[in-house]
């Protein structure tokens, strides 16, 4: 059988095989997997990339029964069940596609070049190359000119990523290269976080979302509300007839689905998620099974599933057995979500947590979430190596990832041409 | 005063100056100081980049009276006494040009895309793509036609570099690769290191020289000498009539000075080195100095000093004395290096040394370079990320950072068009 990517749901799908009798190939066009929840830490230079993403092929080098491999999908020719790549062919008897999602500019592609997304460890570096090398090269500017100017970071979008680098922007400019200037002052920065809607981290109760804000207003970030990017050119970020300058504006307000979905030919919703039966497969397609964020269905109240790691790692598991059901000739079972909570991070010691009924924000609330996302960091090495990492910049307030690696000369998307 | 280059040199005339009242400016194309000894770690996956570079900001944040500007230099003009930027000009009373070298492909630039060297964190991530990329296609390659076909590596220059790398990479093949792939067998994996003149490692005593071979060989490295290359094309490496196919190329064999050299307008050797007086200075301008890899002086026996941290450092500090002793008004001393040995590390426990008389090869030789390597490394944090990283992977032979970044699919040094 094939997997078709190698996130949380095509990793715990291959996992929850892996002693039953089937040859399983799993497909992604990168050789790691990637702990997405973390990536904002990447980022904003808090962990290295090799801290967060391990090889795939090094995951699963004890499962005999799964080999990976490094391949680009090109499409699907579900009657002849075979996978396309670029430049060959794989058959399945069965098919699990977990491709997930990218970042998504509501129709302005050309705003990808300005304001990038953060769904890769290639986009992570991007950031953190942009972020730092925005103080670089305003300490450059001023140390010819004399005077300072005021740096502006705009985050557009108010979901849990957006806050998680506002929070982290805010604590680098407050905090880590605090004295580490001769002419700017990196206190000064500004940083704004914009959300279209009302409030930040729509999916939490109002009450932990005004704390949410709270928090991040304490840290040193502005947040406006109901405002909505109309425009992004190098430099310069759009409201309506507002126009703030702004030296890095990063984008996580959107997602869209992987191309895939909408290749293997089956209704998709809006933003390319692809409907599938409860028990994750494809309507006309009893063997294909599409999970994760790449998959559209309502749990029990008939709300759609959030795109979340723990909705992924549980359709996985769902999704092979469903498979193993029916080699066995057995009926398959409808995939039922267990929401064991969701949490946000804010800041170094602040955060949002929803547990069942149980509300937590500021420390308590941290501490849930640090305790969390290390613990289903994959692989022991990058736990110890994450947690000592983690140890060591609390007490220090540093950050040792932070490099300027790729271009340092070209800001096309800071300055007008 | 202006300092030109934040590497070993120019850190270290930095540090030498940070009680004395001059104003420094340090200006460097990165942000990052790299400890270039253990780059090839990064290009093997071993480390994570920001556990071998730390920005110069960082290492001299305590340093009051010196400002770190990100800059490209584009000249000087030394009877204005100015240093030209690409778009700004800085003036200077004192001068110390420490802008290293980049290796050089002996009159065939076109050979870089083919084989790349290793002087930057660029270049260490581009040639662990390469080497990592290289086993993955070689899997989907084999996983297709059914039939695996061996893997050559080659790596040109028997320098210091090269011999690490070559031991590194048979490292990987035999040990952390080994049984994580379905279809090929990473253990078939040659590892051709190429070294034009009579044996490996020169500047060592011939029975080092020998000893390291042996060591190299011991590893599963091919080690042919007295082999020159004579053409490079994308998998095809050229001796004289002798082809060999390669899936990965590095270079390791040469290196030429920094183009700065050429721009003050002073004397160079063949590779573009700057002659300079004994005191370091430049012959026509007693107020400018060229330090480390970008200079050339013979020691006290007329043999040139080696291109080596070590001159650097000490270089940095006689040049900084130098310059207080002429703001003092007294005369400025000549160089004189001090030899406390070389080492050169060959795989997971080999290496050789040569302390003063002392000769030492294999693990004794090879602690050694461990202890003075993670000594040196700048950062507290740093030595100490490193040391649990080398324990870690030294106990369980696995490699964290082994990701596959930038483009997976266009290996276009690998495949003839």
């Amino acid at each position: 059988m094939v997997i078709v990517g190698g996130g949380f749901g095509g990793l715990y799908a291959a996992r929850e095989m892996r002693n039953a009798r089937v040859a399983i190939t799993l497909i992604d066009r990168k050789n790691h997997h990637t702990f997405q929840p973390l990536l904002y830490q990447v980022a904003t230079a808090g962990l290295s990339p090799g801290e967060i993403a391990a090889p795939i092929r090094w995951i699963l080098r004890y499962q005999d029964n799964a080999e990976v491999l490094l391949g680009e999908v090109a499409g699907f020719d579900l009657e002849r069940k075979v996978v396309k790549l670029t430049d060959d062919e794989i058959g399945y008897d069965y098919l699990i596609v977990a491709a997930g999602v990218r970042h998504a500019y509501f129709g302005h592609p050309e705003w990808e070049a300005i304001a990038p997304g953060l769904k890769t460890i290639e986009d992570s570096l991007e950031i953190r190359r942009r972020i730092f090398l925005a103080f670089e090269l305003a300490e450059r500017d001023a140390a010819r000119s004399g005077g300072g100017q005021d740096l502006n970071f705009v985050v557009v979008g108010g979901g849990p990523t957006g806050v998680e680098l506002a929070g982290t922007l805010a604590e680098i400019a407050r905090h880590v290269l605090a004295n580490e200037f001769h002419t700017i002052d990196p206190k000064r920065t500004r940083i704004l976080l914009v959300e279209g809607g009302p409030r930040i981290l729509a999916s939490y109760s109002e009450k932990l979302s005004r704390s949410a804000e709270r928090q991040l207003v304490k840290l040193g970030v502005e947040v406006r509300t109901s405002t909505v990017v109309t425009g992004l050119e190098p430099g310069i970020v759009r409201f309506g007839d507002t126009t703030i300058p702004a030296a890095v504006t990063l984008w996580a307000a959107g997602v869209a689905a992987s191309p895939l979905g909408q290749l293997l030919g089956a209704a998709t919703d809006r933003t390319g998620r692809v409907q599938v039966k409860p028990d994750l497969s494809l309507p006309e397609h009893r063997e294909v099974f599409v999970i994760g964020d790449l998959a559209t269905l309502a749990d029990a109240n008939g709300a759609p599933l959030p795109g979340v790691a723990p909705v992924a790692i549980q359709q996985g598991g769902a999704a092979a057995k469903n498979v193993l059901q029916l080699i066995a000739g057995q009926p398959t079972t409808p995939f039922q979500y267990h929401d064991k909570g969701s949490m946000a991070t804010i800041g170094r010691v602040s955060a949002i947590a929803q547990i069942g009924k149980l509300e937590l924000s500021g420390f308590p609330a941290w501490l849930a979430w640090l305790f969390v996302h290390i613990f289903f960091l994959i692989g022991f090495r990058n736990r110890l190596m994450v947690m000592i990492q983690w140890a060591w910049s609390y007490v220090t307030f540093e950050r040792g990832a932070r490099l300027i690696t790729g271009d340092t000369e070209l800001a096309s998307w800071r300055k007008p041409k």
